[in-house]
């Protein structure tokens, strides 16, 4: 059973459900009445980051992964709360010193606030984020209109290759080592956008899991599908070149998740406002595919028209 | 270095810091402006439970372990988010329905709402429960008084029979063996008093690490001392006999946490009133002690005036 099956199963009809409540089928909380959007993720040595050997960078990812949900949904984070469980090798006084200092400097980027957590002893370690942001309006999941353009921001894959890196399962120089390990660890948050997407976004989700499993959570519970053109897909130039040079496909590359780019349809009639904002605030923004009824299956397809077989559908969580 | 310690050092130069906004250096967050309280608590297996052969049980220990937080301090708790990390054992049907079911119960008894959480693969097993409730008032941490009576709820003790009966090194009839994990397990919270704390309490805590250990964290940043009466010291007439029939030093088990007593302090002018909210409510409330200037040391004195040695402080993690 996965992550999500699990979900609705057994814990669903313990949450409240109305309008003005955002609940378990979304990424985030979201009590409209207060204002209040929270969000909460978890994650363990040896899934979702290799080791600790970088705490610096291991931190930083961590937290930029966990607010990530909250800007994709239109809203600045404010408040952190980081729980810890390790031994003391993984909390030695160095590792403790790198840590402070990576949320000192993430904290200066992103304009949050440590407000508090726990640490625990624990041989396995893990760390639990809490995020918290304050917003009139966030940006729902299952909101996508038929026919809406779907969009995302920056490149894909080049968070993937990295870990490859780190795994030791692609070989490449010493300046793409850098620039893809740097990729891996650093997502690249839109902030920026993230009020302007209130604007123009029927419905956005940031892709944590892969571009295909994330869409497809994006619309789980709508009666629609979609039509992504590969080759609108953006890859980074590095990316690219890899590719041709290790006759690799960029199908295997462009959905495995932990991109931390933003997702999102919009009607073709906020095409221009969209582009204007994506130049205006230098970031790329990429039109990939639209969203279609029910009545045809989803798909990607490649320039000739031909539908590619997908069956890398990024991560999720067994039971 | 201790967790105390730990977090003074590397994280409390990180939180914002100002009379409007609790961090830190209390059990919960407080953002006044927002009335938003805030508690994160994290528990691992072989720690913070033993096993999880009682799933129902376990769970809705954490549950009252992490409201029991924001409860102490005079705010009732409305949301909470959980996040478990387990293996397929852990997470099996059986146990999912089991947890579903204590979740429920604990939501009914309490008034609280299962509004998000994470499910992640882990071999070790834990839970991160984050607690959320509004309030324009709170109860702070060190804002004890000279003078002020010492006040707990409830009786000390039982808790840790029960956890000693549970790890086999004590040995009682199979009625005792019930009372005595039904108090380990299932934490009688007092959410009826909260809001009355916030009329007559100067500062609060809920006893999760010991009697002696929280009294300290609750006024460690105040120039003060404590004297305590061991006399005065609530325990349940279960505990007195077997302490009687066991020849056991009641200081030996009245200051070992898992209590989830309120721990309060209060001007002795507000004594007629906390004996009248006691008696309405039905709730045992003992004056315990007196808050004294730090020109005498910490002691706690038997009936006859004298001191008492206590070696046995509860529990911090030590990293």
């Amino acid at each position: 059973m996965h992550e999500f099956q699990l979900i609705d199963k057994y814990f669903s009809k313990l949450s409240k459900t109305n309008k003005n409540l955002l609940n378990l089928n979304d990424d985030v909380f979201f009590d409209k009445s207060r204002k209040l959007v929270v969000s909460v993720d978890t994650y363990v040595e040896g899934i979702h980051f290799i080791n600790f050997k970088k705490p610096d960078l291991v931190i930083k990812k961590i937290i930029r992964s966990s607010i990530s949900d909250i800007i994709c949904k239109g809203v600045k984070p404010k408040y952190y709360f980081i729980s810890g469980s390790g031994n003391s090798k993984s909390f030695s006084s160095s590792n403790l010193k790198k840590i402070s200092k990576s949320l000192n400097q993430e904290q200066n980027k992103f304009g949050i606030f440590l407000c508090g957590g726990d640490t625990v002893y624990s041989n396995k370690l893990s760390f639990t984020v809490t995020s918290i942001g304050f917003s009139q309006k966030i940006i729902f999941r299952n909101n996508a209109k038929i026919n809406d353009d779907i969009y995302v921001t920056g490149n894909l894959g080049d968070s993937f290759v990295g870990l490859n890196i780190l795994k030791k399962k692609i070989n490449v120089n010493n300046s793409l080592i850098k620039y893809f390990e740097k990729k891996y660890y650093l997502p690249n948050l839109h902030l920026e956008l993230s009020k302007k997407l209130l604007t123009f976004a029927n419905t956005s989700i940031d892709i944590s899991d892969g571009l295909v499993t994330d869409l497809e959570k994006l619309i789980n519970k709508q009666k629609l599908s979609y039509k992504l053109n590969l080759d609108n897909i953006p890859i980074s130039k590095n990316l690219r070149e890899l590719l041709i040079q290790e006759k690799l496909n960029k199908i295997s590359y462009i959905s495995q998740g932990d991109d931390y780019q933003i997702l999102f349809t919009a009607s073709s009639s906020k095409s221009r406002i969209i582009n204007k904002t994506a130049k205006s605030l230098g970031i790329k923004i990429s039109k990939i595919g639209k969203i279609c009824s029910n009545q045809q299956k989803s798909q990607i397809i490649d320039k000739k028209g031909n539908k590619i077989a997908v069956n890398i559908k990024g991560y999720y969580h067994r039971f």
